[in-house]
């Protein structure tokens, strides 16, 4: 007997060009000849989430409600789309949230992740907080029948922590983490799989340090109490880090981070300064001879490989990065929770019903 | 008979803690143990020069004088210390002007370039604006017998843009290069020999436009009149170039470099901002995905081995960028003709004599 | 008015197991709901047609007669798949011959080229010696329009230059070409325009290597007459070329091409030997601290676009590769013409008719 | 009171053009003005020791007896050449073996591992396995004082397995490592701490194979009883592994794990093969894309601070290779356990001596 589909689903949506969330009844959606249609077990909340609860400027700009919003999720596919021909129903599955267009000169040279012409779930189409979403059968990861669905959710955001450490070379090296977040938190296990010999950690707060430190951060500094540059240098015989993994965007932490890398060495910057900032490129940059790489998003699908390697081999486990679990309808105190600084990945659970 | 040494010898010299520079008397000076004395043919001027004649707070910083100043020449090796045993008198040499300690950890791994022991000629001991110079025998290069002295005193200046174009990937990629003073005209054709398919070049003044477009730039474009960002994206299918290299130091170029960089381009810094500048690092390099890396010196040796080997096979032609020659008396002048932005690279020449 | 198709076309195909190859009379193939029809203007002959022309072992073990043959082709795109959107009528195409599946790990990697799944037109699907055929739309690559089609066949074969070239570091350095049949006499542009400062082609025939001089070889040696690894020391000052782009297959050439390789060299590898071969890894490779990269294919679609950059820009000019044309009606003798051992590029064309 | 040296001492010497070897008294060794004297505090013996007791036609070759033999070695500085400036006497150090020439072109380029005029001590000239030992002060490498001298006489040995590991990119990586001698069972945990998911190691050994797991393989394999080959595609859902480390220098098993080398992998070769091999380079390298690097010796000197590094994080643990220790008056019972088979590497000691 085939799975029945109902006819409409909950789903957490901006129904209007204001501040706020809904859960919502809409329509449970058709797959596309290519798409398949999943249903949700489990979300997770990415600070872009957070920016459309606000309706700040950059969510004015670009999105057009009503839309079902987020973009991190596992689930189960439920239904195929006509022409989906390699997917079995049922497969357990993580999703890239990036959609992109195959047919540019970035998405046929391996390129994909800068694809100009890509488009997010959740912020130009409907998203993931929902009970089912239909997605591109080629944005689905398969990920093992034995991985939690709170651990499963996180595999996209998990994926630009490795996408920024393997941007890097790390092995026997020393690292600097400016910004314990979720991803500068789950970027710590991955420099350390990739052989760093110390991976120093800073945050303004105390609680993700101490995340940080469970993550396995051999040294974490409070900036609003350390001195860090100094403490690193101390650390590393006056010479300073070789690699800087930069995850906060915030300028102190950026300049902090350049001023303790090695001449030589190597940034990779993933966290966004809200605008623009005074940069000393002749003293961090150019004299120091260092390479300086931006990150966005993951390598499609290099980064997803090596996420999932990463974890089946046991070299890094996220656990420790889940520190509060919702029920969906309870959506509105996990952002709160997300909101407060005082976590790591806020998950939203979905009933399990069997099908 | 040996080479007859005199006892005295004219050097341009910086005598005291103020602007302007002396042509002064001083004793020949004798090798150390493992240096060679050069008798000088010729001396090129670079930027460095400048700041010490006009005696700007970077050098009121970091020198002592009296001091001979100079650090680009060549010339014939006309006395050995005792235990230099594998150079020959009378070698026509170039010599790097970064004298490096040899002994830490950037030195012993490939990467004297960022050597923090550096000592550099003509700023930190005596220099090459004299008609000898003693010179650690590691510190010479050897050009062929028929390459004229106003270009083998290009050499080490000519390293910088070789190092600069080397650390990016040009071969059949579009190449954009920020000011066309004599480093940045002289890459030009580095570009170009590294397999670069166009070359845009920018400057304000457009006696150096006019030195790029003979130095082999594909489209010349100057701010003050183009729309620079706009025109590159017209002549690039709307999606800039593959590499910037930024030998300004000026912050509009930098700024406009970037805006024209393609995403997933590649940046390589030599200009030096003079001081911290507003940089947008969220949209240039972060949601580009580029790659920026900041060159200083050369690669001891390997850029000296690319550059003799682009010259020796006729891919690179210097002889358009000297624009101006001048007997070392008349160094008041060549230093004017180097101020007024009206040139290449100014040469000047010692009396040949035969010993 | 649109395109009026006819029901049948004359194609050269296989049509049983043993040598030889008939025109015969066909219909015209319907494209798929993400292929295109391409009415074919011009094709060219590979090894690998020959292989299947003589029913070798190879041919034996792959093919399933009847097939129509070949890979190589240029035309225009006549007729659309229901689903292929972004595609005009009309354009001008060459195109890739390894039909990827897009799925496996190669494939969503950016490494299509190293796909186990790959189908080859020509050889396990039908192929381009035909007036038209059916292709993914993803396969094409759009030439310019006054690209003329004797020159737009050979891009898939040009790829394979390019690709082997573009493995290896080029920029100043010494390049040894061993084998200038078509690819071999193709690289070498390639290796000039990529910065090589000097390249040395060789081969047993003196008529390739008239060809190899006539693209631009600096030095042309013939292992016949010529103590090729000798000869090599002797141009290099006893250090042997930097970079090997081996394009024969043949023992001996790999065997001095080894020799030749300065320590520390490069080596790409692209001609196929035909069975395991002795070789001298310890002296060859391992004490020589040399890299070695094994090439198949092009880059899917990284080598295209470099491709289209060279020639675009004019550093590549493949115009004396071709030394024959036939019309399709000749294939025999275009056959034969390029077994003689006395060609570059052999082309057959179709003739023109305006549809 | 200054460290008084005896006049003669003990050192383990090849005497003459035969087999075997003889502990000999000989004059205490002056050093050199660039170079230091080391009172040596512990050996290691090296495959290369076996072929000079045994006078294989290799030693016939090149050694030029009376030689002291040996290059594995640590002690401590006792005495410091006159122009030696940087070394304090007391320094507990290892010493790198190769004694390069620091002016031809890769000394000049940061690849001294591939210097032409390189001479080895023990070797070239006189070599470890002696109470003292004279060596430029340019090839010693401090250790921790807390280091046992049973694990820094193997720093150089251990030198071999980082350069290997190091030459591929093992992060999130499955790896192949065929051989498991010492520097095969020291390559392990190198691959471990360089990020590698798994590590297969192979032997015909089961007592090395045995060392292997204690030194971490994931997966041992005995040629003599299990199909490699299969095994290992078993193990990798039939796609081979990412990186081969060829550390054996036996057809067999370069032939096995070339097969067992997933398309697009990544191949280090430290073993010699004896003489050279039938190779099947299209199956092997061509077809499968793969990349092939041949490894010898160390980079000077980055392969020492990698391996410092490893070590002072505690990534890399030495303790378990060393299995056999005897005092140097034992060398022949110490050769003859290396002989064996059934050891990692064996240590001789010299007796501490209160200077």
């Amino acid at each position: 007997m085939p799975y029945q589909l109902p006819k409409t689903m909950k789903a957490v949506a901006k129904t209007g060009r204001h501040a706020g969330l809904e859960m919502i009844e809409v329509p449970v959606p058709r797959p596309g000849p290519r798409e398949v249609l999943v249903k949700v077990r489990a979300n997770s909340i990415c600070g872009t989430d957070l920016h459309i609860l606000h309706w700040d400027p950059w969510a004015e700009d670009r999105m057009q409600p009503p839309l079902i919003i987020g973009h991190e999720l596992c689930g189960n596919v439920v239904a195929l789309g006509e022409e989906v021909e390699d997917v079995a129903l049922g497969t357990y599955i993580a999703a890239e949230s990036h959609i992109v267009c195959g047919r540019c000169v970035f998405c046929r040279t391996g390129r994909g992740h800068i694809c100009r012409n890509t488009r997010i779930i959740g912020v130009d189409r409907d998203g993931a907080f929902a009970e089912y979403i239909a997605l591109p059968a080629e944005n689905l990861f398969a990920v093992p029948a034995d991985m939690p669905p709170e651990i499963a959710t996180l595999q996209e955001n998990f994926g630009n922590a490795v996408h920024t450490a393997f941007a890097t070379n790390m092995a026997a090296r020393k690292v600097l983490v400016t910004g314990c977040g979720p991803v500068g938190a789950m970027v710590i296990p991955v420099a350390k799989a990739a052989g760093a010999r110390s991976v120093f950690a800073t945050d303004v707060s105390d609680y993700r340090l101490d995340l940080a430190r469970r993550m396995g951060a051999t040294l974490t500094l409070n900036p609003l109490r350390d001195d860090v540059v100094a403490r690193v240098l101390e650390e590393t015989d006056g010479e300073g880090v070789d690699v800087l993994l930069e995850m906060s965007g915030a300028p102190q932490a950026i300049e902090a981070g350049f001023r303790a890398l090695k001449f030589g060495g190597e940034a990779a910057l993933l966290g966004l300064p809200r605008e623009p900032m005074v940069f000393d490129l002749a003293n961090d940059v150019i004299f120091k001879g260092a390479t300086v790489t931006g990150i966005v998003g993951r390598k499609l699908w290099e980064t997803w490989y090596q996420a999932a390697g990463l974890q089946r081999s046991g070299s890094v486990h996220l656990g420790e990065v889940v520190t509060h679990r919702f029920p969906i309808d309870r959506f509105a105190d996990a952002f709160a929770c997300m909101e407060s600084g005082e976590s790591g990945k806020v998950v939203m659970l979905w009933e399990e019903t069997t099908p």
